[in-house]
């Protein structure tokens, strides 16, 4: 077998790049280990920034979101129960899309013209310095695709980035002393926007993928246990975090998923090995503070996508050369501001009654200055 | 002995008050431990906001500063020898004045015309919660003076704040692993505009104190020597860390001056205690990163004196009540500049190789963004 493009990794990232090649007649093949359900099954962010949704449209794909989606033109911050909102239409001209991850997921695979083998198992990635080639097995057969190029969207723990040498690679690494508890639950959302809340008790988040579906989240140790949170005990945790006014409109019922993330910073670079390249959670994590993680993973793609199309069609390697250095620059640009909003919002027990009282006072000027909030909103609109 | 307010300390926190209140008709007389001559010795910033200009004047103490300072429309950051010029005037229409506190100093203490009492020993301040009185040691003699209010404006290490009952005061605190290494010389400056570095190596500042007197400044370990800095060894230290273009420029020469200054983020809370206020650095600290040290005291002492002579005059307690959080408020919006610019600018090994790209990615946003330089404008020149 052979294909111009293999993919690993049928996530956003994965879909998205081979939809993009598609288009412009470059031959993709994707494979990926799990089940198509189970990629459905990911819950995940549901933020897209405005980059990301031109991204939908341009790939003919924007249509269900543009229907079902939200615009948000703001957010709400609070702080042991003093809110603010951010305009970001009304300070920058900007506003963000609310629509899950889980759905771009699902219009990437109906819009999916070319081959993707779900269930692929053992991927293995070879010779990409030279002439690459991969294998997998599938039904207990093993496969080998001969290409051109590899791209890696097969996120953290994928076989891409563990396949380079170690000494050709660096990374660079924070990882929270806290993890968030979420909780899905089909009920409509407390508030019309998102809600950030720093409480002593910890952060909470009031989000929602829909007008009738909300994602909760709150703040807890690394080492707590999804089976120590009852359905209750959540709901009541996060009350408590939030201002009077949005706690009574929370509205709770039965809870369709609970699981507990860590939270961490991770980049790795170089992006590019040969003619194997990285892309979304393989390359890079955020914490999902920011709501840059399934942005990022579209935006790395854009530029991969063009820089294929251009290696191929028109034999340059302009595009590809530039590839890691391009993607990086904004990569760097999220995790910083991810690392911020994390730092800004989150009890850090280590840092103490100063550090708390320096977050309030962060806190206290964005309420206070207009530059301040427009800076944020640049950032988290990724108008940057 | 009785005068309506005692103030302790003749630095520019307590002369500027004593300013202000004589002005007002209000009698106030000054206890200071040391000679006037080692108060003008002591080396310090040289950044006046434009509110401290402004007070200046109205205090009637801004003729030589106007005659003599430099109106500084702009500072230079650098990363790695990679350069910034963040423009205040023309991001947010606001300068700053480069003006030593030892020239401040000289120009209050020669306006003074109340009594000011140098080498007052063993000052000790008595019931402030009821009827204030003071006492002290000179040439020998213990001495009384009974009074209506008391202004701590003596120091971090002073006797006011150590004097208020430990469960009455609140304090935060964080001490920074590294120190200033400072070297005074007369030579003109490397460049028009202060220079920011942060370097590998650790954050280096070129300061000036006029058109031919310069300060510079290293980063060096919390536990360093002066005695094993040479001169030389600090010249080719600084112009390591900074760009090929600043490091050219800097004329170096024998130091008149050179020392080690620690690093500490600190406030105490509240800032009255009956009828003892505190001010400038016997109430908060702030690493010089910002220059921020003076001007809060400055911005202090501005509202202190307004409430003592609405006190004395008016005999209306609603400035002094409202002294504490009036300060404070504006006190952390200052610790937290001066924190983020100390965090951005040295390098602390502790927070490792993403620590050290985070910084990276703060100065690439700040160079792309001119809303977060405008934000940092707005920050350092007061104008928030």
């Amino acid at each position: 077998m052979r294909h111009q493009v293999v993919i690993i990794g049928a996530g956003p990232a994965g879909l998205m790049l081979g939809r993009l090649l598609e288009r412009a007649g470059v031959d993709a093949v994707i494979l990926e280990q799990r089940s198509a359900d189970y990629v459905l099954g990911r819950i995940r962010a549901g933020v897209l920034e405005q980059g990301t949704v031109d991204l939908l449209r341009r790939a003919g794909v924007g249509a269900r979101m543009d229907a079902e989606g939200h615009a948000h033109a703001g957010c709400r911050l609070e702080f042991d129960g003093d809110a603010l909102r951010v305009d970001f239409q009304a300070l920058i001209g900007q506003q963000v899309m609310v629509y899950g991850q889980t759905e771009v997921t699902r219009d990437l695979m109906a819009a999916r013209e070319g081959l993707t083998v779900y269930g692929a198992e053992d991927v293995a990635i070879h010779d990409f310095d030279g002439k690459p080639w991969v294998t997998y097995r599938k039904d207990g057969q093993t496969h080998r695709i001969d290409c051109d190029y590899i791209a890696g969207c097969d996120g953290f723990h994928g076989v891409c980035r563990a396949s380079v040498p170690q000494d050709a690679i660096k990374t660079f690494e924070r990882v929270y002393p806290f993890g968030w508890l979420g909780v899905l639950v089909d009920q409509p959302p407390a508030a019309p926007e998102l809600v950030y809340a720093h409480h002593a008790r910890g952060f909470a988040l009031c989000s929602q993928r829909s007008s009738t579906r909300s994602r909760y989240y709150v703040q807890v140790g690394a080492d707590e246990k999804v089976a120590d949170w009852s359905d209750d005990r959540f709901w009541d945790e996060l009350r408590a975090r939030l201002s009077p006014e949005v706690a009574q409109a929370v509205r709770t019922g039965a809870s369709i998923e609970k699981s507990i993330a860590p939270l961490r910073s991770f980049v790795a670079e170089p992006l590019r090995f040969g003619r194997l390249f990285l892309a979304g959670d393989a390359a890079h994590i955020v914490p999902p503070t920011g709501a840059k993680g399934l942005n990022l993973a579209m935006s790395d793609v854009a530029v991969l996508a063009d820089a294929l199309i251009e290696a191929v069609v028109e034999a340059s390697d302009a595009g590809i050369d530039a590839y890691s250095s391009t993607v990086l620059a904004r990569i760097w640009k999220a995790e910083r501001f991810s690392w911020w909003m994390t730092n800004l919002l989150h009890v850090f027990p280590e840092t103490g009654d100063f550090g708390r009282r320096i977050q309030r006072a962060e806190f206290d000027y964005l309420a206070g200055s207009r530059l301040a909030q427009a800076s944020l909103a640049e950032n988290y609109t990724g108008a940057f």
